[in-house]
Protein backbone atom coordinates (compact mmCIF):
# COMPACT_ATOMS: atom_id res chain seq x y z
CA UNK A 1 0.00 0.00 0.00
CA UNK A 2 1.96 3.45 -1.26
CA UNK A 3 -1.21 4.78 -1.17
CA UNK A 4 -3.70 6.76 1.25
CA UNK A 5 -6.69 8.95 1.45
CA UNK A 6 -7.20 10.33 4.62
CA UNK A 7 -9.95 12.39 5.80
CA UNK A 8 -9.59 15.24 8.76
CA UNK A 9 -13.35 16.14 9.94
CA UNK A 10 -12.31 19.60 11.15
CA UNK A 11 -16.16 19.69 12.56
CA UNK A 12 -18.09 22.32 14.96
CA UNK A 13 -18.60 20.67 18.29
CA UNK A 14 -21.77 22.17 20.04
CA UNK A 15 -23.21 21.31 23.96
CA UNK A 16 -25.35 19.13 22.49
CA UNK A 17 -23.76 15.04 22.82
CA UNK A 18 -26.19 13.84 20.25
CA UNK A 19 -25.96 16.36 17.70
CA UNK A 20 -22.27 15.78 17.81
CA UNK A 21 -22.38 12.55 16.82
CA UNK A 22 -25.27 13.33 14.22
CA UNK A 23 -22.48 15.56 12.67
CA UNK A 24 -19.46 13.59 12.79
CA UNK A 25 -21.73 10.42 11.06
CA UNK A 26 -22.30 13.21 8.49
CA UNK A 27 -19.08 13.97 7.86
CA UNK A 28 -17.61 10.52 7.78
CA UNK A 29 -19.84 9.60 5.64
CA UNK A 30 -19.17 12.42 3.35
CA UNK A 31 -15.26 12.10 3.96
CA UNK A 32 -16.16 8.29 3.09
CA UNK A 33 -17.69 9.16 -0.03
CA UNK A 34 -14.56 11.42 -1.10
CA UNK A 35 -12.35 7.44 -1.26
CA UNK A 36 -10.86 8.36 2.45
CA UNK A 37 -9.77 5.12 4.22
CA UNK A 38 -8.43 6.64 7.22
CA UNK A 39 -10.81 9.47 9.01
CA UNK A 40 -9.85 11.76 11.61
CA UNK A 41 -12.18 13.28 14.00
CA UNK A 42 -11.35 16.34 16.30
CA UNK A 43 -10.18 15.93 20.24
CA UNK A 44 -13.11 16.41 22.30
CA UNK A 45 -15.84 15.85 19.06
CA UNK A 46 -18.61 14.90 21.79
CA UNK A 47 -18.33 17.39 23.88
CA UNK A 48 -17.31 21.45 24.55
CA UNK A 49 -13.63 21.59 25.37
CA UNK A 50 -14.54 23.04 28.62
CA UNK A 51 -13.47 21.66 32.18
CA UNK A 52 -16.97 21.76 33.40
CA UNK A 53 -18.47 19.81 30.52
CA UNK A 54 -16.16 16.64 30.94
CA UNK A 55 -17.60 15.03 33.89
CA UNK A 56 -21.24 14.73 32.25
CA UNK A 57 -20.34 14.07 28.90
CA UNK A 58 -18.05 11.16 30.43
CA UNK A 59 -18.55 7.49 28.99
CA UNK A 60 -17.53 4.16 30.21
CA UNK A 61 -15.41 2.25 27.49
CA UNK A 62 -16.87 -0.02 25.51
CA UNK A 63 -20.77 0.50 26.20
CA UNK A 64 -20.27 4.27 26.00
CA UNK A 65 -22.95 6.03 23.13
CA UNK A 66 -20.25 7.83 21.51
CA UNK A 67 -18.00 4.93 21.16
CA UNK A 68 -20.54 2.40 20.34
CA UNK A 69 -21.38 5.28 17.71
CA UNK A 70 -17.65 5.12 16.40
CA UNK A 71 -17.47 1.26 16.15
CA UNK A 72 -20.49 1.12 14.18
CA UNK A 73 -18.97 4.22 11.46
CA UNK A 74 -15.85 2.23 11.19
CA UNK A 75 -17.57 -1.02 10.29
CA UNK A 76 -20.55 0.28 7.91
CA UNK A 77 -17.91 2.75 6.08
CA UNK A 78 -14.92 0.00 6.01
CA UNK A 79 -12.63 3.09 7.83
CA UNK A 80 -10.20 3.16 10.17
CA UNK A 81 -11.49 5.41 11.95
CA UNK A 82 -8.99 7.61 14.64
CA UNK A 83 -12.26 9.05 16.77
CA UNK A 84 -10.08 12.12 17.81
CA UNK A 85 -11.49 12.61 21.64
CA UNK A 86 -13.67 12.01 24.03
CA UNK A 87 -13.99 12.46 27.70
CA UNK A 88 -13.66 8.72 28.78
CA UNK A 89 -14.59 7.30 32.79
CA UNK A 90 -13.03 4.37 33.99
CA UNK A 91 -14.10 2.52 37.11
CA UNK A 92 -13.07 4.59 40.09
CA UNK A 93 -14.92 7.22 37.98
CA UNK A 94 -11.40 9.01 36.91
CA UNK A 95 -11.76 10.64 33.74
CA UNK A 96 -9.25 11.15 30.82
CA UNK A 97 -8.70 12.53 27.61
CA UNK A 98 -9.15 9.76 25.12
CA UNK A 99 -8.74 8.72 21.80
CA UNK A 100 -10.55 5.41 20.15
CA UNK A 101 -8.92 3.85 17.13
CA UNK A 102 -10.73 1.53 15.09
CA UNK A 103 -10.23 -1.25 12.51
CA UNK A 104 -12.34 -1.25 8.95
CA UNK A 105 -14.27 -4.47 11.33
CA UNK A 106 -15.15 -1.90 13.73
CA UNK A 107 -12.73 -3.27 16.39
CA UNK A 108 -10.76 -0.98 19.09
CA UNK A 109 -7.03 -1.37 18.11
CA UNK A 110 -5.82 1.48 20.09
CA UNK A 111 -6.69 3.87 22.83
CA UNK A 112 -4.88 6.57 24.11
CA UNK A 113 -5.30 8.62 27.27
CA UNK A 114 -3.51 11.82 26.53
CA UNK A 115 -0.71 11.84 28.62
CA UNK A 116 0.49 15.54 28.92
CA UNK A 117 -2.44 17.08 30.48
CA UNK A 118 -2.37 21.02 29.24
CA UNK A 119 -1.73 23.39 32.36
CA UNK A 120 -1.25 26.64 31.03
CA UNK A 121 -1.47 29.93 32.25
CA UNK A 122 0.07 33.09 29.68
CA UNK A 123 -0.35 36.09 30.54
CA UNK A 124 -2.51 38.20 28.54
CA UNK A 125 -3.93 34.91 26.57
CA UNK A 126 -5.11 31.63 27.85
CA UNK A 127 -5.61 29.71 30.99
CA UNK A 128 -6.82 26.40 31.39
CA UNK A 129 -6.20 23.70 34.21
CA UNK A 130 -7.42 19.90 32.61
CA UNK A 131 -5.31 18.61 35.44
CA UNK A 132 -7.90 19.79 37.77
CA UNK A 133 -10.26 17.35 36.45
CA UNK A 134 -8.76 15.12 34.12
CA UNK A 135 -6.52 12.42 35.21
CA UNK A 136 -3.29 11.45 32.53
CA UNK A 137 -2.71 8.48 30.82
CA UNK A 138 0.08 6.37 31.21
CA UNK A 139 1.03 4.79 27.68
CA UNK A 140 2.27 4.90 24.63
CA UNK A 141 0.05 4.26 21.89
CA UNK A 142 1.26 2.54 18.39
CA UNK A 143 -1.19 0.38 16.37
CA UNK A 144 -0.66 -1.61 12.96
CA UNK A 145 -3.00 -0.76 9.95
CA UNK A 146 -2.41 -2.17 6.39
CA UNK A 147 -1.09 1.33 5.75
CA UNK A 148 1.89 0.75 7.91
CA UNK A 149 2.26 1.44 11.90
CA UNK A 150 -0.12 4.41 13.30
CA UNK A 151 1.32 6.60 16.44
CA UNK A 152 -1.57 8.23 18.23
CA UNK A 153 -1.22 10.98 21.17
CA UNK A 154 -3.79 14.10 21.85
CA UNK A 155 -3.04 18.14 21.61
CA UNK A 156 -0.66 19.02 24.38
CA UNK A 157 1.03 15.77 24.01
CA UNK A 158 2.96 17.07 20.41
CA UNK A 159 5.14 19.72 22.07
CA UNK A 160 7.17 16.47 23.44
CA UNK A 161 9.83 15.53 21.09
CA UNK A 162 10.55 12.89 23.42
CA UNK A 163 6.79 11.51 22.78
CA UNK A 164 6.63 11.63 19.47
CA UNK A 165 10.26 10.06 19.07
CA UNK A 166 8.98 7.18 20.82
CA UNK A 167 6.06 6.36 18.87
CA UNK A 168 8.49 6.42 15.53
CA UNK A 169 10.86 4.00 17.23
CA UNK A 170 8.18 2.39 17.61
CA UNK A 171 7.59 1.91 14.30
CA UNK A 172 5.11 4.47 13.32
CA UNK A 173 5.14 6.22 10.03
CA UNK A 174 1.96 8.37 9.98
CA UNK A 175 1.43 10.28 13.54
CA UNK A 176 -2.54 11.40 14.03
CA UNK A 177 -2.93 14.63 16.58
CA UNK A 178 -6.53 14.95 17.22
CA UNK A 179 -6.23 18.69 18.97
CA UNK A 180 -7.49 21.80 19.76
CA UNK A 181 -4.73 24.61 19.75
CA UNK A 182 -6.41 28.17 20.76
CA UNK A 183 -6.32 31.78 19.67
CA UNK A 184 -2.99 32.53 21.94
CA UNK A 185 -0.99 28.69 20.96
CA UNK A 186 -2.21 28.43 17.88
CA UNK A 187 -1.52 30.91 15.84
CA UNK A 188 2.39 31.24 17.36
CA UNK A 189 2.78 27.11 17.22
CA UNK A 190 0.69 25.13 15.65
CA UNK A 191 1.89 24.71 11.85
CA UNK A 192 5.99 25.21 13.15
CA UNK A 193 5.28 22.36 15.64
CA UNK A 194 3.66 20.20 12.84
CA UNK A 195 6.85 21.12 10.63
CA UNK A 196 9.12 20.22 13.06
CA UNK A 197 8.05 17.08 14.07
CA UNK A 198 7.17 15.67 10.45
CA UNK A 199 10.83 16.48 9.76
CA UNK A 200 12.97 15.15 12.94
CA UNK A 201 10.85 12.16 12.31
CA UNK A 202 10.88 11.74 8.60
CA UNK A 203 6.45 10.95 8.99
CA UNK A 204 3.33 12.00 7.97
CA UNK A 205 1.62 14.02 10.90
CA UNK A 206 -2.13 14.74 10.98
CA UNK A 207 -3.46 17.62 13.34
CA UNK A 208 -7.69 17.74 13.27
CA UNK A 209 -9.00 20.32 15.23
CA UNK A 210 -12.86 21.04 15.87
CA UNK A 211 -14.15 24.42 13.72
CA UNK A 212 -13.94 27.54 15.44
CA UNK A 213 -16.94 28.35 17.34
CA UNK A 214 -16.61 32.05 19.16
CA UNK A 215 -19.80 31.12 21.20
CA UNK A 216 -17.74 28.71 23.22
CA UNK A 217 -15.96 29.33 26.06
CA UNK A 218 -12.95 27.81 24.79
CA UNK A 219 -11.90 29.05 20.75
CA UNK A 220 -10.41 26.87 19.04
CA UNK A 221 -7.88 27.73 16.03
CA UNK A 222 -9.42 25.11 13.93
CA UNK A 223 -6.43 25.21 11.01
CA UNK A 224 -6.40 20.94 10.43
CA UNK A 225 -3.03 20.17 9.14
CA UNK A 226 -1.36 17.76 7.03
CA UNK A 227 2.85 18.13 7.26
CA UNK A 228 5.01 15.42 5.28
CA UNK A 229 8.69 13.81 5.88
CA UNK A 230 10.17 16.93 4.62
CA UNK A 231 8.63 19.09 7.10
CA UNK A 232 6.41 20.68 4.10
CA UNK A 233 2.60 22.01 5.13
CA UNK A 234 0.79 19.81 2.38
CA UNK A 235 -2.48 20.64 3.18
CA UNK A 236 -4.23 23.15 5.50
CA UNK A 237 -7.66 24.35 6.33
CA UNK A 238 -8.63 27.44 7.64
CA UNK A 239 -11.06 28.15 10.91
CA UNK A 240 -14.08 26.93 9.54
CA UNK A 241 -16.60 24.11 9.05
CA UNK A 242 -14.74 21.44 7.05
CA UNK A 243 -13.38 18.56 5.54
CA UNK A 244 -9.46 17.79 4.71
CA UNK A 245 -9.01 15.32 1.74
CA UNK A 246 -5.27 14.24 0.90
CA UNK A 247 -3.70 11.55 -0.33
CA UNK A 248 -0.66 10.75 1.40
CA UNK A 249 2.32 9.10 -0.78
CA UNK A 250 3.37 6.43 1.67
CA UNK A 251 7.08 5.46 -0.42
CA UNK A 252 7.63 9.56 0.37
CA UNK A 253 8.70 8.28 4.02
CA UNK A 254 11.43 5.81 2.94
CA UNK A 255 12.49 8.43 0.00
CA UNK A 256 13.15 10.91 2.58
CA UNK A 257 14.23 8.40 5.12
CA UNK A 258 16.76 7.42 2.33
CA UNK A 259 18.45 10.61 1.40
CA UNK A 260 18.31 12.64 4.72
CA UNK A 261 18.85 9.73 7.09
CA UNK A 262 18.08 11.46 10.56
CA UNK A 263 16.57 7.94 12.57
CA UNK A 264 20.22 5.98 11.59
CA UNK A 265 21.83 9.53 12.32
CA UNK A 266 21.16 9.52 15.97
CA UNK A 267 23.71 9.15 18.55
CA UNK A 268 22.30 6.22 20.50
CA UNK A 269 26.53 5.49 21.33
CA UNK A 270 26.13 8.46 23.37
CA UNK A 271 22.29 9.44 24.46
CA UNK A 272 19.48 6.97 24.84
CA UNK A 273 15.48 7.86 25.29
CA UNK A 274 13.75 4.81 26.75
CA UNK A 275 10.16 3.93 27.53
CA UNK A 276 10.35 3.18 31.36
CA UNK A 277 8.41 -0.28 32.82
CA UNK A 278 7.41 -1.29 29.67
CA UNK A 279 5.42 -4.56 29.25
CA UNK B 1 22.56 39.64 34.65
CA UNK B 2 18.92 40.36 32.97
CA UNK B 3 20.06 41.96 29.71
CA UNK B 4 22.54 40.30 26.83
CA UNK B 5 23.88 42.18 23.89
CA UNK B 6 25.06 39.22 21.31
CA UNK B 7 26.69 39.81 17.74
CA UNK B 8 26.24 37.51 15.14
CA UNK B 9 29.02 37.51 12.63
CA UNK B 10 27.56 36.46 9.19
CA UNK B 11 31.28 36.67 7.49
CA UNK B 12 32.10 35.83 4.08
CA UNK B 13 34.88 32.98 4.14
CA UNK B 14 36.96 33.11 1.40
CA UNK B 15 40.21 30.38 0.44
CA UNK B 16 42.53 31.94 2.26
CA UNK B 17 42.72 31.63 6.45
CA UNK B 18 44.91 34.44 6.75
CA UNK B 19 42.19 36.87 4.83
CA UNK B 20 39.48 34.79 7.08
CA UNK B 21 41.24 35.77 10.17
CA UNK B 22 41.49 39.63 9.62
CA UNK B 23 38.08 39.28 8.42
CA UNK B 24 36.45 37.44 11.68
CA UNK B 25 38.66 40.14 13.78
CA UNK B 26 37.14 43.22 11.85
CA UNK B 27 33.92 41.98 12.17
CA UNK B 28 34.43 40.91 16.03
CA UNK B 29 35.81 44.69 16.65
CA UNK B 30 32.25 45.72 14.91
CA UNK B 31 30.18 44.03 17.35
CA UNK B 32 32.33 45.10 19.86
CA UNK B 33 31.71 48.26 19.26
CA UNK B 34 28.22 47.94 18.84
CA UNK B 35 28.12 47.20 22.61
CA UNK B 36 27.88 43.41 22.30
CA UNK B 37 29.40 40.91 25.17
CA UNK B 38 28.69 37.65 23.24
CA UNK B 39 29.98 37.44 19.79
CA UNK B 40 29.52 34.35 17.44
CA UNK B 41 31.36 33.63 14.54
CA UNK B 42 30.07 30.66 11.57
CA UNK B 43 30.23 27.41 11.14
CA UNK B 44 34.04 26.76 9.58
CA UNK B 45 34.73 30.32 9.24
CA UNK B 46 38.25 29.85 8.75
CA UNK B 47 38.28 27.45 5.66
CA UNK B 48 35.54 26.97 2.78
CA UNK B 49 33.33 24.40 3.76
CA UNK B 50 34.28 21.31 1.70
CA UNK B 51 35.94 18.31 2.39
CA UNK B 52 38.90 18.84 0.28
CA UNK B 53 40.04 22.10 2.32
CA UNK B 54 39.72 20.42 6.16
CA UNK B 55 42.97 18.83 6.14
CA UNK B 56 44.91 21.79 4.58
CA UNK B 57 43.63 24.20 6.97
CA UNK B 58 42.91 22.18 10.25
CA UNK B 59 45.25 23.21 13.33
CA UNK B 60 46.09 21.69 16.45
CA UNK B 61 44.81 23.05 19.79
CA UNK B 62 45.99 24.85 21.34
CA UNK B 63 48.89 26.18 19.18
CA UNK B 64 46.58 26.24 16.26
CA UNK B 65 46.91 30.44 14.38
CA UNK B 66 43.16 30.48 14.47
CA UNK B 67 42.81 29.26 17.90
CA UNK B 68 45.19 31.65 19.52
CA UNK B 69 43.91 34.26 17.12
CA UNK B 70 40.32 33.82 18.76
CA UNK B 71 41.55 33.73 22.08
CA UNK B 72 43.49 37.20 21.88
CA UNK B 73 40.58 38.55 20.18
CA UNK B 74 37.90 37.78 23.57
CA UNK B 75 40.84 38.98 25.91
CA UNK B 76 41.52 41.70 24.00
CA UNK B 77 37.56 43.19 23.47
CA UNK B 78 36.81 41.99 27.14
CA UNK B 79 33.86 39.62 24.99
CA UNK B 80 33.02 36.23 25.48
CA UNK B 81 33.89 34.94 22.09
CA UNK B 82 32.08 31.48 20.60
CA UNK B 83 34.52 30.69 17.41
CA UNK B 84 32.40 29.35 14.91
CA UNK B 85 34.16 26.24 14.30
CA UNK B 86 37.62 25.49 12.53
CA UNK B 87 38.59 22.16 11.43
CA UNK B 88 40.38 20.94 14.40
CA UNK B 89 43.27 17.98 14.36
CA UNK B 90 44.03 15.70 17.23
CA UNK B 91 47.46 14.36 18.34
CA UNK B 92 46.52 10.79 15.98
CA UNK B 93 45.21 13.30 12.87
CA UNK B 94 42.04 13.18 12.95
CA UNK B 95 39.95 15.36 12.19
CA UNK B 96 36.63 17.52 13.62
CA UNK B 97 34.58 19.92 12.65
CA UNK B 98 35.21 22.30 16.05
CA UNK B 99 33.68 24.73 17.87
CA UNK B 100 36.13 26.87 20.65
CA UNK B 101 34.13 28.95 23.40
CA UNK B 102 36.51 31.59 25.26
CA UNK B 103 35.69 33.77 27.93
CA UNK B 104 36.45 37.50 28.69
CA UNK B 105 39.84 36.17 29.86
CA UNK B 106 40.42 34.85 27.10
CA UNK B 107 40.51 30.81 28.01
CA UNK B 108 38.84 28.19 26.28
CA UNK B 109 35.84 27.25 28.04
CA UNK B 110 34.09 25.42 25.96
CA UNK B 111 35.26 22.96 23.00
CA UNK B 112 32.14 21.22 21.13
CA UNK B 113 33.31 18.53 18.33
CA UNK B 114 30.47 18.32 15.85
CA UNK B 115 28.53 15.32 16.93
CA UNK B 116 26.26 14.30 14.36
CA UNK B 117 27.76 14.32 11.28
CA UNK B 118 26.39 15.68 7.72
CA UNK B 119 25.83 12.65 5.50
CA UNK B 120 23.14 13.51 2.58
CA UNK B 121 22.21 12.75 -0.55
CA UNK B 122 18.99 14.31 -1.53
CA UNK B 123 18.04 13.51 -5.14
CA UNK B 124 17.63 16.54 -7.37
CA UNK B 125 19.45 18.75 -4.17
CA UNK B 126 22.44 18.45 -1.59
CA UNK B 127 25.00 15.40 -1.77
CA UNK B 128 27.55 16.19 1.08
CA UNK B 129 29.59 13.22 3.30
CA UNK B 130 31.49 14.95 5.88
CA UNK B 131 32.17 11.46 7.31
CA UNK B 132 34.63 10.68 4.45
CA UNK B 133 36.85 13.14 5.96
CA UNK B 134 35.70 13.96 9.26
CA UNK B 135 35.42 12.22 13.03
CA UNK B 136 32.57 12.45 15.21
CA UNK B 137 32.60 14.29 18.80
CA UNK B 138 31.74 12.64 21.65
CA UNK B 139 30.82 14.74 24.21
CA UNK B 140 27.36 17.77 25.10
CA UNK B 141 28.89 20.72 25.92
CA UNK B 142 27.63 23.30 28.18
CA UNK B 143 29.34 25.74 29.68
CA UNK B 144 28.95 28.62 32.65
CA UNK B 145 28.73 32.32 31.79
CA UNK B 146 28.29 35.70 34.21
CA UNK B 147 24.61 35.52 31.67
CA UNK B 148 23.91 31.38 32.60
CA UNK B 149 24.39 28.62 31.20
CA UNK B 150 25.07 29.03 27.08
CA UNK B 151 24.78 25.08 25.09
CA UNK B 152 27.10 24.97 22.10
CA UNK B 153 26.06 22.87 19.23
CA UNK B 154 27.09 22.67 15.20
CA UNK B 155 25.39 23.13 12.39
CA UNK B 156 23.59 19.19 11.50
CA UNK B 157 23.59 18.36 15.28
CA UNK B 158 20.69 20.65 15.63
CA UNK B 159 18.53 18.07 13.89
CA UNK B 160 18.56 15.98 16.55
CA UNK B 161 15.87 17.18 19.49
CA UNK B 162 17.98 14.63 22.07
CA UNK B 163 20.91 16.68 22.03
CA UNK B 164 18.87 19.97 22.45
CA UNK B 165 16.74 18.63 25.00
CA UNK B 166 19.82 16.99 26.93
CA UNK B 167 21.85 20.80 26.59
CA UNK B 168 19.01 22.25 28.44
CA UNK B 169 18.67 18.99 31.08
CA UNK B 170 22.45 20.71 31.83
CA UNK B 171 20.93 23.87 32.57
CA UNK B 172 21.44 25.54 28.92
CA UNK B 173 19.74 28.74 28.81
CA UNK B 174 20.49 30.06 26.02
CA UNK B 175 22.06 27.77 22.81
CA UNK B 176 24.80 28.63 20.37
CA UNK B 177 24.72 26.92 16.68
CA UNK B 178 27.62 27.74 14.40
CA UNK B 179 26.21 26.78 10.90
CA UNK B 180 26.05 26.39 7.68
CA UNK B 181 22.51 25.39 6.08
CA UNK B 182 22.73 24.94 2.10
CA UNK B 183 19.92 26.62 -0.92
CA UNK B 184 18.11 23.00 -0.31
CA UNK B 185 18.08 22.39 3.60
CA UNK B 186 18.26 26.33 4.62
CA UNK B 187 14.73 26.85 2.34
CA UNK B 188 13.16 24.27 3.53
CA UNK B 189 14.20 23.71 7.11
CA UNK B 190 15.88 26.43 8.86
CA UNK B 191 13.90 28.96 10.29
CA UNK B 192 11.61 26.04 11.14
CA UNK B 193 14.35 24.48 13.45
CA UNK B 194 15.44 27.49 15.16
CA UNK B 195 11.56 28.18 15.76
CA UNK B 196 10.86 24.79 17.31
CA UNK B 197 13.66 23.78 19.26
CA UNK B 198 13.78 27.37 20.98
CA UNK B 199 10.25 26.56 21.54
CA UNK B 200 10.37 23.02 22.97
CA UNK B 201 13.14 23.69 25.35
CA UNK B 202 12.50 27.52 26.20
CA UNK B 203 15.66 29.27 25.38
CA UNK B 204 17.06 31.61 23.24
CA UNK B 205 18.89 29.99 19.76
CA UNK B 206 21.68 31.97 18.18
CA UNK B 207 22.07 30.80 14.62
CA UNK B 208 25.35 32.00 13.00
CA UNK B 209 26.05 31.12 9.07
CA UNK B 210 28.56 32.25 6.81
CA UNK B 211 27.35 34.96 3.81
CA UNK B 212 26.20 33.13 0.94
CA UNK B 213 29.24 33.03 -1.65
CA UNK B 214 28.48 32.11 -5.24
CA UNK B 215 31.90 31.19 -6.36
CA UNK B 216 32.38 28.40 -3.45
CA UNK B 217 31.49 24.57 -4.23
CA UNK B 218 28.84 24.79 -0.92
CA UNK B 219 26.91 27.61 -1.49
CA UNK B 220 25.71 28.71 2.62
CA UNK B 221 22.05 29.93 3.10
CA UNK B 222 22.72 32.56 5.57
CA UNK B 223 20.12 34.12 7.27
CA UNK B 224 21.65 34.37 10.67
CA UNK B 225 19.20 34.06 13.51
CA UNK B 226 17.50 34.44 16.40
CA UNK B 227 14.67 32.88 17.79
CA UNK B 228 13.39 33.17 21.57
CA UNK B 229 12.06 30.88 24.41
CA UNK B 230 8.13 31.52 22.70
CA UNK B 231 9.35 30.01 19.21
CA UNK B 232 8.95 33.74 17.89
CA UNK B 233 11.89 35.08 14.90
CA UNK B 234 13.22 37.83 16.87
CA UNK B 235 15.73 39.65 13.88
CA UNK B 236 17.26 37.43 10.96
CA UNK B 237 20.20 38.44 8.19
CA UNK B 238 19.60 37.73 4.96
CA UNK B 239 22.35 36.13 2.64
CA UNK B 240 24.85 38.94 2.50
CA UNK B 241 27.77 39.58 5.03
CA UNK B 242 26.35 41.63 8.09
CA UNK B 243 26.38 41.69 11.97
CA UNK B 244 23.37 40.44 13.45
CA UNK B 245 23.53 42.87 17.17
CA UNK B 246 20.29 41.96 19.64
CA UNK B 247 19.77 42.36 23.08
CA UNK B 248 18.37 39.39 24.61
CA UNK B 249 15.90 39.66 27.31
CA UNK B 250 16.81 36.75 29.70
CA UNK B 251 14.05 37.50 32.08
CA UNK B 252 11.35 35.96 29.42
CA UNK B 253 13.14 32.71 29.52
CA UNK B 254 11.52 32.44 33.24
CA UNK B 255 8.23 33.87 32.61
CA UNK B 256 7.39 31.32 29.90
CA UNK B 257 8.85 28.71 32.00
CA UNK B 258 6.67 29.46 34.38
CA UNK B 259 3.31 30.80 31.84
CA UNK B 260 3.80 27.11 29.32
CA UNK B 261 5.79 24.92 31.92
CA UNK B 262 7.11 21.96 28.92
CA UNK B 263 9.89 21.46 30.91
CA UNK B 264 8.18 20.65 34.35
CA UNK B 265 5.16 18.76 32.38
CA UNK B 266 7.65 16.17 30.41
CA UNK B 267 6.21 12.15 32.02
CA UNK B 268 9.82 11.42 33.55
CA UNK B 269 8.01 8.91 35.42
CA UNK B 270 7.14 7.19 31.58
CA UNK B 271 10.41 7.85 29.86
CA UNK B 272 13.62 8.89 30.51
CA UNK B 273 16.61 10.99 28.11
CA UNK B 274 19.86 10.26 29.28
CA UNK B 275 23.45 10.25 28.53
CA UNK B 276 25.54 7.02 28.24
CA UNK B 277 28.96 6.82 29.88
CA UNK B 278 28.66 10.29 31.67
CA UNK B 279 32.00 11.05 33.69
Amino acid sequence: MSQLRVGLCQMLVTEDKDVNIKKADEMIKKAVSSGAKLVVLPEMFNCPYDNSYFPKFAENCPEGKTIQFMSRAAKENNIYLIGGSIPEKDEKDNIYNTSFAFDTNGNIIGKHRKMHLFDIDVEGGIRFMESDILSKGEDITVFDTEYGKVGLSICYDIRFPELMRLMVLKGARIIVIPAAFNMTTGPAHWESLFKVRALDNQVYMLGTAPARNKESSYTSYGNSIITDPWGRVVSKLDEKENILIQDLDLNMIDKIRRELPLLQHRRTDLYTLDLLNED
